[in-house]
């Protein structure tokens, strides 16, 4: 159903494994970049138990989290290299609990504007085996022009 | 604009307290709760520099957690105590950059349905002795019937 | 992406097609259904004058009440056939603008539960030959159980 | 809740109703502009027997129609008369079956950026002398600027 991108800088995979190894919160929690393509990123999070919420699942706040951010760099991997990214507005609707041992968050652009991107998120689980789709998101993202992804915005 | 709430549970706010205890996620990060009334919770969080994103922000996916909490609880003190509480599906729009001494969602229940509730949550900033608004969120949270809070779905 | 289901009510498709005849609203849009499976619904709908906003393109509220319904059926399909559907929320990315011969609305259920239905919908504009995606849609359902699709609910 | 705003075109209202009036959609179903204000709009609607779902209630297409429009004109009336308005994304939830004399939409905005526009919709229903609330939705908007709200995008 996506349509195919081709990246406009050549170096967008670094630039999106710097820009992730910048988010602290990243480490915090132990989520590591799986895969960056043209309009495509996929991040991981081995389940943790200061992660989970009430029942003992990974927290909505977390995978909520791995949607944004999987759906943020599947966007910034098409902007040109003096832009940074920010999300507008997400939506998420959370299918299943979110358990086993690890989670991963697959995204992909669906449209690239100038300025507004939108992409789509899934996020599944992984156990025994296996894996199931636990999150679907969809998420509306911005390109701050001349905005380095460094600078405070 | 949001309707006046009673609670069906006398015990409603240990209940809610004692649930926020046992969200591991929320000790990692330091949240706590606030306050919590009939339809209606609050969520407070110091900012630290392991919750930020790539531009030294507090990561939207921690804004969304505390959004997504605050609403959880607001619904989960209206239910009575043999349920337990799930969030369904959640919007959330950004509107500044979320920095700060701190951060603090508060929400409110606009419906109470016998399995669903629909919460709106709006998340502030502290910053200089003021507070600004960052997020405003929309959320639909489901009731379990007979599933307590402490067991796993 | 999507799971394959099968449908419990051997008369579903007809059961649709009831339904679909009763919306007096579809009538006076002059939209029809183009196709039902199990777990997918398509709508179609040819453009008209006064179905637009100022810019002369089709009203983003049509674009959202086909991807509803679209999401609405596809649910409704796979349910017993003492049920009926109501939409409990949608949220839409309007991608493009809608303008062309036509629109379609193609719907497919991402996850059935015995209560909640979550399904996607994409709406795409036909024009000159060719159709391309002009908005897509994540929407919940909720079947009410022992209230007929013909009774007030 | 909602920050007070002043309009940067004095001749705001006028350019509102006069965009709403070349909304070939609004006249089909009968809708009107109840009022504007800087950064807020109301359109009330008259139920009618050709607007309805299924079970005879108004059709959830046609309350976020009202939704958008009025979410939309609240932007409007805060952008400068050079401007033209899109709505980005939208997020309903129908809380209520939507049924009585007429429905009324009131939009407020909740922040306006020079680019985005983020604002808030709630859906009233008026029925034997009261009004109850059966929708409330938050959307995203976006200033064309540059493009006459006249023009084709």
């Amino acid at each position: 159903m996506a349509a195919r991108f081709e990246a406009v800088d050549a170096h967008y995979a670094q630039r999106v494994r710097d820009s992730f190894a910048r988010q602290a919160f990243m480490g915090l929690i132990g989520a590591g970049l799986s895969s960056v393509e043209p309009g495509r990123c996929a991040i991981a999070l081995p389940t943790r138990d200061d992660l989970t919420q009430q029942h003992g699942y990974v927290h909505a706040g977390i995978v909520t989290t791995l949607a944004d951010n999987a759906a943020g760099y599947a966007a910034y991997s098409l902007m040109p290299a003096d832009c940074s990214v920010l999300t507008v507005e997400l939506k998420i609707n959370l299918l299943a609990p979110a358990r086993g041992e690890a989670l991963e968050a697959r995204a992909e652009v669906l449209r690239a504007g100038r300025s507004l991107t939108v992409a789509e998120s899934r996020v599944f689980a992984r156990r025994a085996g296996g894996e199931s789709l636990c999150a679907t998101a969809l998420i509306t993202l911005m390109a701050m022009q001349g905005v380095t992804d460094r600078a405070p915005v």
